[in-house]
């Protein structure tokens, strides 16, 4: 009973998702991954998203490139909130799958994030579980602290070196 | 049974599509058009693919704009040809749409004409009957000449009308 | 106490966002619409960011323009979801903005929907919200099988008077 | 008399068009690959595609990069079906091909599949040439059934080691 | 006998080009309009081209829009200089007509104007014919002195009207 | 003696710079609005750039459409910090000046505003000569201040009028 | 007290920034480089913002990637000027990041630089210091001959070696 | 005596334009390559694009990259005609050369040729030289035929290797 699913396309897209996985094996979440194809296996998609409500599933993430249907067709057969990851392929960079995915027509959202941004969509995945498990909502405020010191010790090691002063006094940096 | 089927994703894309109806009319085929939406009416999508060619149906026409799945969805549950009609918004000017019409991946083809190509994806789809059929292509090569002499007439009174002598001689173009 | 907050970065954005206050009014949910700018307040979005959950606010929508920061500066200081939408302008056609929303970096997600999506941002949060009101989710299934029938009104409309057998047998399409 | 021709403007771009190449060979379909260029050799690609209808060809694939008038230019010669695969360069990733070759004007369709989408270019030509013979139509069936078969082995794989149970249970996936 | 032949791809062209026609009208040359379409007419097309040395052309002018193959389709049958204007379409703003008519394969240039560039297009057609005919070379330079006195009282009619100083000596600019 | 030069490479570009002279005109700075082309003046172009320093100009603001060379043509004859002001065209909605101006190569920066940003370049360049002018820098705090003011006004009347209480209990926003 | 400060979104950004520490070296200023980031450390920007000009600081340059948010939160935090530097990443090019530092909304600046422009935004907070900075003023315009006289070394070396008439004496270039 | 100048913005654009060298070397034409930088040397941009037509040039090529100025600013000085090279750059691509390169305002043309296409640029510079000079006139029509010749013997070898018969007699590809 995974309340979060990630769903690619292809297998090809493992990679990247890596980085979602990563997110979510660090939060006490039920989760599962998927290869389904919205075009390749259009009926497995169909069943999939009309079934997962029912399933206990709380948010999909679909992550497809090139002409990437398949949060949207996700998204068409379900009512719980479905979060896009455009994947880049060489050539266009991924903005083919961008528009793909967040251009939407009225009536069906998807929740996209940015080109490649598997990690965010695990994020954002679990930002709307936290609403209703403060568990996750408290560990999600964790992760920030911890991003934001992360970040102040860079500043803080990065300002001793790259300066005037530190250059003149120390000879230059390291 | 018709040969022919255009599918539009909303009654907003009729003015574009009227192109495609003026020249199916001039010709000796069985059509007609329907709407059906990707996301809106996903199962009725299926449906309609999958029973496609065994109502009789030789190819598909299907019209959408921004992320425009429809072509892609109809060609991902049947192996008839499906031609693909990017409709532009304001905006992008129709890239999303073509890029989402487009960029299908391998295994699931759509055949992509310009954006608002409607009248190019009749005569697509009317070619691709032709071949099994005499008198349309007969038609269609009427159709062509009728084209080049229309450009050639055109070619004679703006040759006349638009060149440094009939100006010195006429006193200028109309 | 709003569940759902639509800030947009200017009141310039109000005729995009009535779509989106729309389908709001006609669910059962409490919701309220602010001016706050990441650039010419920003302490105000920083202040609003940080006490929305606080306040009750399960889910924030941040519409802005051209260099879009707003749904970004927001979603920093929350770990809210945080739906963000991409307002056209003339000229670039809201590409600025669709990536100045959708590209953020790891850490910080937005839900991005389509350029001017405001329905489909308020049907998101709709969703999000759902997933802890039964009320709201029923009535999202309810307004997609709305949707779903009037695309079949509208097929069958279309499809009695745009066909080779209609225009024969009648004389042509109304 | 090969059925399908696919005719490549530059002998540059013979590694893309190896897929379209292995696709047909799986197929009882009668084919050839020709190098005309419509700017170094406009009066071969002229012939050839006046010639083609009469020579037994039913479908013609144009494969071509940069300002890629190929497919163009062919089909502005013949009503048979011209499908073009848009061929990418570095830098501007394919998008000048694609323009070039989907965004033909009225009267001249171009059957446009994705950049560098080879493979599905002879699955398209493959889709024609089947509506006229019922065992390219049945190998094709079979073809989509493999696909899909394909992708439920890799979902079943991956469901079982990307999970939070299996990496609890299995202490994480290989 | 002209020198200069300007081909329009379609005579919906002939707004854009009449400012090429005034700049030719100025000059002592000898010139004329055609309308060719390298899709719809394109043996003329090929005709023409190879006839036009021997028929005394210098240079050639090629407007055409959206998959823009025209100037291309005649400089492959010619080494005369072929002059390419791509034609600005609602929607990609010409970005596929510049990108079709510039991005020409090794061995075939298109002098290639910015989008709509019809009166550059005729100067630069009378920049190549000056190099061999001291009258038109003269004619230009005279022509360039004037675009840049037309600036300079341009430039001391505003300066004395917006600056601090006119305004509050005047009361604001007229 | 003007410390602010506003240099446009057309008249054309009026309408856009008024909102840098609205700016301007409200505060204590001498400046003046000058039309020189890079193209069609390069004399007087480089004669202004050299010339400026000494002449007592501490910023120039340069507006220019399309190929936007003048802000990069000005900056390579001056050490003066040189603001760009893209200026937008129908088709490509200003990419193109926009990329001419920003894309500068190292050793000639070109500080680059908005698309039609003369607003912005007005402020930018106040911001500059605020660093050695008091009076001004303390104007520019108080027109921040006052757009702050302004959001706050909206946003209490936006807020007040369209949320659910509102309507509720008013039956609606106005 | 630093008068330049450099601030990177991250310290992935250094090697782009080590060319604006180069130049900044060679100069007679005091500048110190900062890692503060607008979504993962948002209030320590506000805080340096503010605090900024009090600290004596005259310009900030800020680096940042993809939605490009730094350069746009600094500036609304204070009235110096602020330049900004678009960081490209792989598949859209740094695009994402010039759109969303550059378009900025009215009132609040950003001097946008060349993508990855880094050596450009210390020569351009250079060219703003040096208007009160006489020995710094002076440098830059050394730095401007000596950039001149690489150019025209460069120009006498290839000059000599690619022409026609040294090949033909010389036997081709080395 | 030069007839054909060829000037780059850096020697970085060296390997470029190898090609257009390559070409020039195999014609009976006198020409030279400089190092001219329209931001770092602007002066002597100026003056040699003044001397150029009394120096005895007849064409003037000019390469750049980014906002590639450099043929646009030679061209503002001389009625000669002078063809742009836009060179890409990793990122962009060269869509920003191109638009710097070819959207010049009217009055001053650039004849542009495609991305890094050096070796174009060549040739079209020895058409416009040849119209004057028939002993260049003629190789460039020989040259034509080459390259002709060239697919031609292409187009034999792959049509024997590449088609259904051969690989059924042969046993395959080689």
């Amino acid at each position: 009973m995974p309340q979060i699913v990630i769903v690619m396309g292809s297998d090809a897209d493992l990679p990247v998702l890596e980085q979602a996985f990563a997110v979510l094996r660090s939060f006490p979440v039920i989760w599962e991954a998927r290869v389904i194809s919205a075009h390749r296996t259009p009926e497995a998609a169909l069943e999939f998203a009309r079934g997962a409500r029912a399933g206990g599933v709380q948010v999909i993430i679909a992550a497809a490139g090139k002409a990437a249907h398949l949060a949207g067709a996700l998204a068409a057969s379900t009512t719980l909130p479905v979060i896009g990851v455009p994947i880049s392929t060489p050539g266009l960079g991924g903005l083919d799958a961008l528009l793909a995915t967040v251009q939407m027509p009225s009536g069906v959202p998807v929740a996209t994030v940015a080109i490649d941004g598997a990690k965010n969509a695990a994020l954002l995945a679990l930002q709307i579980v936290g609403l209703g498990d403060a568990r996750v909502a408290a560990r999600l405020v964790e992760e920030r602290q911890h991003l934001a010191e992360e970040v102040g010790s860079k500043d803080k090691a990065i300002r001793e070196h790259y300066c005037s002063t530190a250059e003149t006094e120390q000879g230059g940096p390291a």
